[in-house]
């Protein structure tokens, strides 16, 4: 009997909790709906059974129009708030209660007995340490942070972050899981903080508030630089493979020997890594790997389909929003 | 008489100049073809003209399928490396040579010179200032940075900032032209070092540096998860109306409120400016006026239209690719 047998095959999960009835506990159990599951959304009230709803009806319009998994229905929503009954059946648990360690510590001490012990527990925490989230849970093994971003039901973005006491068979479970259905799990190395997309994020968001704070920039002014300029090539490229491709033929190598230097100027607030050969190797090799056989023309061309695909698109919306 | 007649009527320009046959320059000609306009390109060395005319056959590709002006034609393209023939019939320049501040600055005293008088002339420069590329021109009044996002045939974004010897004239003639052919024109309201989008785009940039240089992330892994996390979103709505709406129905003062503790976390090496009432009602009261008359449920809506656009838009092109 191998290891992997402790947890049942994610092709098997047939009944999914989600913990919490906010914009991301909503958000994941349209998702999980949308893909066929049964789903029961556990509520700290049951008065918010009607906001639930209505939030699962807003992501339902945009997952239709994405595609359905076969047998996919609202109808398969079921709200409980006893916290006992909403556990007992599940297959897989994704916490979405409230940002607050404290609670969740509690709560977790509670999932630990009440979710069967081998069914893996998610957090959706976007900031806490699993370490801590279960430091009073009983079978702390099977709890692993998956972050995802906001919606949880168009963005697949899932950052995953074990604890000390995670089990590397439910981090290697829950990747499994995810991909299947149709999730983009990212395994984090490290447990740091705020993750990778929220660090990304939150440098551009302090920068944005010095701007502010010191009249620069306007928040208008400031959403209207990256709605109109580096936002859109986010969407297709990470920052990474823009500036290889805005090297040029010389791709990232290109940029780092020549621009290298510009990490010294106070562009932005925030102070630059030394920029090492090691540092340059890496940043290039990477490049290069993450290309892999597309050149800079053929990169330009994908970059270019795709702003033009955005372009249109947004236009299109635009279009039937007068 | 009035002092904007000092100026050509925007409508009027039918002859552009672009100095410069790189990325920037071969882009801004075939977007100022595309618009209808004879261009002439000049270039240092006339040898880079069979790459010039590449890269504008392949902004081309793009142009077309957004649509062409009445007139348009690739076949309005001339090409020299006289710098006085460059500019002696120019009603608009835009410069784009290498970015070098004493080349620059030798640039701009021949330019002011050979551009008649009352033309103005923009710089594409992403970082040098206006006041040291405009010292050794005799007439500078009419010289402004015209700073725009690669690829400059896609991208709207151009930010417009002055120097010490600009003319107000010339920053809202500039800002008039850029509209009337599609563009985004953003003045600064200070000479700041990176302007505005490259100082939050460099912040993602240091942030992502820091994490590779301690294996907290390799190059693939931030490309991911800025492509299947923040980056669509940054494609509809910038950051600060992304964390408005992130705040649901409290919206950014419910944001601040709430989550204004976690800027004194470690999230990235950028320091967070201190959160003053000042600040945090600058944020609220500018993200209200964005929102305008859109409501919570109106930007959730807006944004997953987008999200569900992109999102097609994006598949379409990966399938196209196969």
């Amino acid at each position: 009997m191998s290891e992997r047998s402790l947890y049942l095959d994610p092709a098997d999960v047939r009944r999914v909790t989600c913990i919490g009835g906010g914009p991301i506990g909503a958000g994941w159990s349209a998702y999980f709906l949308a893909r066929g599951y049964q789903v029961t959304s556990y509520l700290h009230d049951s008065a918010e059974e009607a906001s639930l709803r209505a939030l699962i009806d807003n992501a339902w319009i945009s997952l239709e129009e994405l595609g359905l998994a076969g047998g996919a229905s609202i109808g398969n929503l079921q709200c409980t708030s006893d916290l006992a009954e909403a556990c007992k059946a599940a297959d897989f648990v994704q916490e979405c209660a409230p940002e607050n360690i404290e609670l969740k510590r509690g709560l977790y001490s509670q999932l630990g007995d009440l979710v069967p012990p081998h069914v893996v527990i998610a957090s959706s925490t976007s900031g806490l340490s699993m370490t801590e989230i279960q430091s009073n849970c009983a079978t702390p093994g099977r709890t692993v942070v998956g972050h995802p971003f906001n919606p949880p039901y168009l963005l697949p973005l899932v950052e995953i972050v074990k604890g000390q006491q995670t089990d590397p068979e439910a981090v290697q479970w829950l990747v499994d899981f995810y991909k299947l259905v149709g999730k983009a799990p990212l395994v984090l190395r490290k447990e740091i903080p705020g993750f990778i997309a929220t660090r990304l994020q939150e440098a551009i968001w302090r920068e944005a508030l010095h701007m502010v704070a010191n009249d620069e920039a306007t928040v208008e002014e400031i959403d209207l630089a990256i709605t109109n300029g580096p936002g859109p090539r986010w969407a297709i490229m990470g920052p990474c493979l823009t500036f290889h491709n805005g090297g040029g033929e010389g791709g990232m190598a290109y940029n780092l020997d020549q621009f290298g230097p510009a990490l010294k100027l106070p562009w932005t607030r925030l102070e630059a890594p030394e920029l090492t050969q090691e540092l340059r190797d890496k940043m290039v090799d990477g490049c290069v790997r993450e290309a892999g056989d597309r050149d800079y023309t053929a990169l330009s061309r994908e970059r270019d389909r795709g702003l033009v695909a955005i372009s249109k698109a947004l236009r299109a919306c635009a279009e039937a929003d007068k």
